[in-house]
């Protein structure tokens, strides 16, 4: 392949568990060139391969971890066409604007660009924002649900990664209008370990993980999720003993003359030519096992009266964050949706 | 201790998880004398010694494991003064009238005598109920909620785990009135792997194991804990990769003008002297870590809006099955309840 | 891509662990077509799609298991090009002669074809051997040491996961003449659950699994070690509670005269331009987690006096075993070697 | 039981992992009363209940963590008989001769009395040691090896968790003599991950722990191993994805006259009444599984012409920590060495 068919690409927190996966993806990407890793200025692991932190991407992604300022410099990334966010929620708030303001085209995994209301920032994430202009902007990437806006946009704000299992489930029966008016969801969603990010931290230690609620009633994706699907919901996360995956387990309560025949369209309309959405066989259940290290979000649900329970799974650091801003990327760069994702290569 | 002050104790189904823990527990037990530990007569384990079984338990509980016919003889049990039953749901139904027959103390584990209802049996378990009058006098060893009877009934028919779970939690609400006239709470439970038995499995092998919904809508113990609540549930079991315990997330309607006052206080006058149910302080939320190894039940709730979610966390195979026969085994015979569980000896 | 670039590629065996990475490997390969996945006559899994076993593979392979009857139709397999056996042992010695006589490019996953010693068989394996013509002919496939025959042979003998761990660590020393004459190489091996196969079975049961020996002194490996390295060893394999990968800790003596400079040169000859063996830089050691999903096999040591330790780990079921057949795939038709491996595409 | 018959104990360093664990068996002991939790003085859990820490001595112990100073004054513990030092290295060489000073028995866990050496605290602990004297006299609690010093002396140096493992397998072989002159045994072992504390450390982290070698050539129990063996080791300690227990595999070389039954007779002399190590029958290995959550030490080995192969195991926070300290502290007061350990309850 020609080198001019390349897109110019780097990513930023590449240390952290998301970046990893990032960099094994852009890296295998056929029309997607890695030019730089960076970490923050202060970063520990500043200039060691990335392949230190990560011994599988030994042999297949060594680039060092470049420190980056808080200002950078537009000079260095002229050549840069896309750049994918990891980092800190503070952090893509500051960086964001500068990358877009290169001219580049920014990725956000982040928390910072997914809710445009004036005070959700302060509450939930501690800061105020400073970039209205941006927050209007900007095009949440649950990739199913926006595809032109995700095409047209220059900042995608990557979906966190409860909300995308959650809304996968939900946006299709409320769009088809099944819910009674006064539903309010009951997301229970189990996380593992690695979605508290790569750190030293007690709660992560092997021997004190278990199975827990966590953040109960605090959650900052509950209103992620809420201003999403347009209904406050109840969601209450857990933290669960494997490395990585999330099953949600959510309940809603359907119109009373909804029938299963209805459920069963409301997801074939939403999903049946979205290949990374996978709709189960009657009796299959998703579990995290047929998820972990792959691209998809499996879905299915069982109707007990009125009352309808569904099931979701993805791999949080993948359908939950990388691989979901790759599929960002294919559809605003116009490739197949699935590319270097699921092992299409070019044709 | 004078050997005339124990009692006469054997385990049948003992090569089984539940029957192992049994094993311990009755050899601590200071008036208790575990006199005999039994399999079924085709077992491949019968014969050998359960420590060849259970590698921790050796040095410790050597006994063999023998072999018992279906039907047994009454001479050999004649100085038998209790029954622990850890067999087949059919095991237990066809062997427990024999021991009672006998004037055995029989403390059943499994699910055959919890269900006083015509259909359960064959709808649930696949046999027909030959027995009615047992059925009409055993007790739900659901200890905290049953002391009375458990002191005196001969049959104690021993609580699913999932029920233990589910019900410690919910019968204080139900029990204060505080729930909607139409609240169907739901239960969201998660067991680790031990609760499908010691068998050689493919859902079981270490492989395959992951978190995952199964029974769907289908699992015997939604009737039992519906029966015993007095009120439809609607229950989803999970399946986690661990070993042992359970965690239950629960959701409540509660009445409009419920507090959380009321809340804490229906749990308080339910359990405040109950050393085997533990109320966790605001924040400190029930975990698997905290209860595995345990007999305890670990409860704790979180009030949003009239929307009550109640966390309940056990060892299946300690409160959700052996130590609350033990429990029970000490109630009936007027011990401590917590008497070679929580490491209490004898005074 | 012109379809009569591809090769047409057959897999037997495929409901299996090692089948199940075939699978996606061929899939994923730029010049081979999955044309069909065989399992046994009798398998309970004949006619159900390779995804309903493998959740992951659901839109990536859901060809169905075709059975495959003990003796073959060569017409059926008239335009194969290429067949995986990851059979059984005894169903290979079987069936490769069959597929051998068709043309077919025969890669043998199993232990039929990797020793030629007369009482090999009989003594490790159980049955006895009736193909000795094969058995001269065929390539023991550790593919970094036999490039010429894998290029050559029709019959490629794929070595056990052991075997490719311990000879990879080994062979470099013996070849470069740096152990003593009387020593004899100790491995203490450790290897994750799936290398039992997929499978019901009570010591695969998630909660029987531990770290324990088994096989000790009778293990099948230590012959196929030592025939293949042409030196008795002292192998012990352990298994671990942990899904996939093989750790390898094994214990030398060097003559006296041997210095770490030499021991270091006899790795960078043996593997300097061998992508799929990476040398770890001093002081990191290798690790299972490093080489998890991944088709390498990582190499560190540590000198002490004249004592040599060196660490070895893989994943057992593809450096171990499926992705080294896929190396040898590329090799013997002129493919990189890391073709479909290592996110490579084709130019 | 008469108050004034038990002992008045202390725990210092009872926050972390084997301090928890010495709460519990303190406080089920029947001659021991727990007195006191002590943390260090700028801890951040001081104040908070142990149980706070370890949910699932909640309602078992939940004395509180007092701070410590440095500096303690007698006065305070003027009515202690015992103190379990659970503390750091450098700190229990300063505590232990003030607690000694006040004429407390005290058991050390820490490595600050282990070897008297001198250059061995600057080398292998970073300090050097100022109380040669009691280096001197404290008695090194291999409890079934030092029976007799442990009665008499005043400071107990408990030994390391490898250590314990290690010695317990190769003691009886060089105490019988049957080692060859020149035979550097060689032990690989792997512990869980709380052999490293109860800390926040990216090297803990769930997300991080895999099976792989560490501290390779440089860890501290190689010497002190060689130093209470009497002979020079080659040790290798691995880091596994469990949470406790250790399994060392040990190689060694036995004279050439030395026979099956040799072995068997010195393990045989060794360890035939001491219930604390349990010898397998031929065919069953030492597993992690059977010893986690137990106070044993299991052994068992395999002679492959002179080359003999033993495997120990223990869990590494009892029998390798705090299960032998209370062992020790039982033949020091003279009650049966198993007591509060094993179920055993006072006659």
């Amino acid at each position: 392949m020609n080198e001019k068919d390349q897109l110019n690409v780097i990513i930023v927190g590449a240390s952290g568990y998301t970046g990893a996966e990032l960099a094994a993806q852009v890296e295998r990407h056929p029309y997607a060139k890695l030019c730089g890793l960076y970490v923050s200025e202060n970063s520990q692991d500043a200039h060691k391969p990335i392949s230190q932190l990560y011994g599988q991407l030994r042999g297949v992604v060594d680039l060092p971890l470049t420190p980056l300022a808080a200002t950078i410099d537009p000079q260095t990334f002229a050549d840069i066409d896309a750049v994918f966010l990891a980092t800190a929620h503070s952090v893509s708030h500051d960086l964001a604007p500068q990358f877009l303001a290169c001219g580049c085209q920014v990725f956000d995994l982040s928390g910072a660009f997914r809710v445009n209301q004036a005070d959700f920032y302060p509450k939930f994430y501690g800061f105020e924002h400073h970039h209205a202009d941006w927050l209007d902007k900007a095009v949440y990437g649950l990739a199913e649900w926006q595809a032109e806006g995700v095409r047209d946009a220059q900042l995608i704000a990557l979906p966190g990664c409860y909300p995308t299992a959650s809304l996968s489930a939900l946006k299709p029966l409320q769009h088809a209008g099944l819910l009674t008016d006064n539903c309010t969801p009951v997301i229970d969603a189990t996380s593992g370990v690695s979605g508290a990010g790569r750190k030293a931290s007690l709660t992560s230690n092997f021997c004190e993980v278990s199975l827990n609620p966590y953040g109960v009633g605090v959650h900052r994706h509950q209103p992620e999720i809420s201003y999403h699907l347009g209904r406050e919901v109840i969601f209450t996360p857990h933290l669960g003993s494997f490395p990585r995956g999330i099953l949600a387990t959510i309940h809603v309560d359907l119109k009373t003359d909804v029938t299963l025949a209805d459920v069963n369209q409301a997801y074939q309309s939403a999903y049946a030519d979205k290949p990374l959405v996978r709709l189960l066989e009657p009796g299959i259940w998703p579990a995290i096992k047929a998820v972990a290290n792959t691209p998809f979000v499996d879905l299915n649900w069982s109707l007990q009266g009125h009352h309808l329970i569904i099931f979701s799974a993805e791999d949080n650091l993948l359908k939950g964050a990388s691989a979901q801003a790759i599929q960002c990327f294919n559809i605003h760069y116009g490739y197949p949706s699935t590319l270097a994702l699921t092992g299409d290569v070019a044709c």
